[in-house]
């Protein structure tokens, strides 16, 4: 924690880039700063597809928590996977499990979190308890089919029965977990205020419950695990690979609006290399000099930005192009992803679990 | 075990007055008493209002079960009990879980099941386990919304999320308990089709399920407990009481069709006969001249009867008429309830649960 920070800076910390659930939440996480208290932070994952590099957005945000004097807990959600999937049998869903321990705590050491502060869990560690399951029971006799379904489109379209139970599964962790701040995608808004409107009704404290933005595609539109692969870069895709999506992702000159790779500089490279730069007095990334978080090729020479505002307002003007832009972003995310891909390459064991939760991405034996 | 009997002996004394579910469970049925195995029978029960007399029809054939050479369970369903309320809080179900527990041991033993070959369980005792828990989440995944809807109406209207759980909760409970044959009323034929549908897929072996009529109401259709006092008789109304209510109960002469007394007589009262019968060698029990089964004053002198048909032949020629046979069945009834009354008054912990279970019965302290 920076004990230098006061109440105020560090609710500006813990908050920037986010939105609130609702004005309670804000209240409550300033009452919390006020009461001096180490804050539970939560970030929880369903661990289903492969995940893309949208899953920074959060892990990024867990570096201010504890910047701000926080610890965080990663819950991996995978009697929640296994819900929502229908298809794999629950051993696949497993080891997927295990999959996204190994790569969210590759990501998380990437981008510079301190994993003194971390912990990880897993759902079922603590769900299969006689006093989880009453209190499962009891919110499920609270909550209305349709409350359920209205925490979201995938569950709210589903015409199965498990989807249904997802929600309370989530909401009812927070408190298994006994965590004061649940951090998710604005996505998550509607799962956030089930617990809200639960939670109290079992005699348990609704949680602070803060959103990140999603990334959108690199072709625009949401980035998703269920589309296809160009509008996408996943933790573990090759350098070349890289370079061959950012190509080719949507990039008019002078244009904001539907870029695809603008949002990849606003909410990863230029929040991590602020990280960085925190943790590295004298650090140099490569993609920076000194002082500044981010340099790209501009007209009249290399330009040295320190937020990523300036760097919007240089490109919509025509100072920097969107090949220059493209070829600094390649650099940057094989930088960022170079030691997951060295980690995982290192790692028998992420491996094995690799090919046994997607053995469809593996050539047959 | 009685010895005498042969496997046809056996299967027939299992199957009468039953239903079976479906063609496999009777050859199911068939090859577990050909393999001398000793078969565990379940009977399971929701502790939701108070019993009424409806319930002596599935404890009766307990003893059926125990004379062929069985075991039987007999489960408290708490948590569905639970999950099928919406009102009453968890405390209070486990109160009625309790009340039920003693309730249905008086029951049985005034129907004279031999308790040594019983034993009993509430479902909360065993689904608070890792591995319930996982096998739970599989088989709500296999299940949709509508799968759970199509096993009874009251699921089926329901718009709240838990009901859908408990068709689920209460076939899984079958793998759990280790039972061959399940017995319920003609109202879980659902809930059973969805056990068979879904066990197997699990790894799960299908269970034989049978079925059990159920009493008609006294003034016609079905007995229920949430249907007006008038119309059933509860274990634990006093005898004037039940003097009453057989008074009023539906009782044409000479007409079968929407007889509310007959059913009684029927499904209950020559039943019961027939099990003290085979225990008490030399046994009276007030409503029966020896050898016999039932007797009520006829035109022209008292008639015994060994067989319900006899009975019912003679009441729709008219040798028997309403008012002999109201007079006959009010004793007998009050025979059979009047230990059970016994050891409700005799029992302060049975009572307790009552006024904690059912506290808009009790005058506030």
């Amino acid at each position: 924690m920076d004990q230098t920070l006061g109440v105020e800076d560090r609710y500006a910390l813990i908050t920037r880039r986010l939105e609130l659930q609702n004005g309670r939440s804000g209240q409550r996480l300033q009452s919390l700063l006020a009461d001096s208290k180490a804050i539970k932070y939560q970030w929880a994952t369903a661990p289903t597809g492969k995940p893309h590099i949208g899953y920074f957005i959060p892990l990024i945000k867990l570096a201010d928590f504890i910047h701000a004097g926080g610890e965080v807990l990663v819950e991996f959600l995978d009697s929640y996977a296994f819900l929502v999937n229908y298809k794999f049998p629950w051993e696949q869903v497993r080891h997927r499990t295990k999959y996204y321990r190994w790569l969210m705590t590759a990501a998380l050491e990437a981008v510079g979190v301190p994993m003194a502060k971390v912990s990880m869990v897993d759902s079922t560690s603590y769900q299969g308890t006689p006093e989880f399951m009453v209190d499962f029971w009891k919110l499920c006799a609270l909550c209305s089919q349709q409350d359920a379904r209205d925490t979201g489109a995938e569950v709210g379209s589903s015409t199965m029965l498990s989807p249904l139970l997802t929600p309370l599964l989530q909401e009812l962790g927070e408190e298994y977990l006994g965590v004061d701040v649940e951090l998710g995608g604005t996505d998550q808004r509607g799962i956030f205020n089930l617990g809200e409107q639960f939670l109290p009704e079992l005699g348990y404290e609704k949680r602070v419950h803060l959103m990140n933005e999603l990334l959108p595609s690199l072709t625009g539109g949401k980035m998703s695990s269920s589309s296809p692969a160009h509008t996408k870069i996943t933790f573990l895709d090759d350098a070349e690979v890289v370079r061959d999506k950012i190509a080719g992702a949507s990039c008019k000159a002078g244009i904001v609006q539907g870029n695809g790779v603008l949002p990849v500089v606003q909410h990863i490279l230029m929040p991590v290399s602020e990280i960085r730069t925190r943790h590295e007095a004298n650090g140099t990334n490569g993609f920076k000099t000194e002082g500044t978080l981010f340099s790209v090729a501009a007209s009249g020479g290399c330009r040295n930005y320190s937020t990523y505002a300036e760097l919007e307002r240089d490109y919509v003007d025509g100072t920097v192009g969107p090949i220059a832009l493209k070829e600094v972003v390649v650099d940057a995310l094989n930088m960022l992803l170079d030691p997951i891909r060295e980690m995982y390459k290192g790692n028998e064991a992420w491996r094995g679990e690799d090919q046994k939760g997607y053995p469809e991405d593996w050539p047959l034996p």
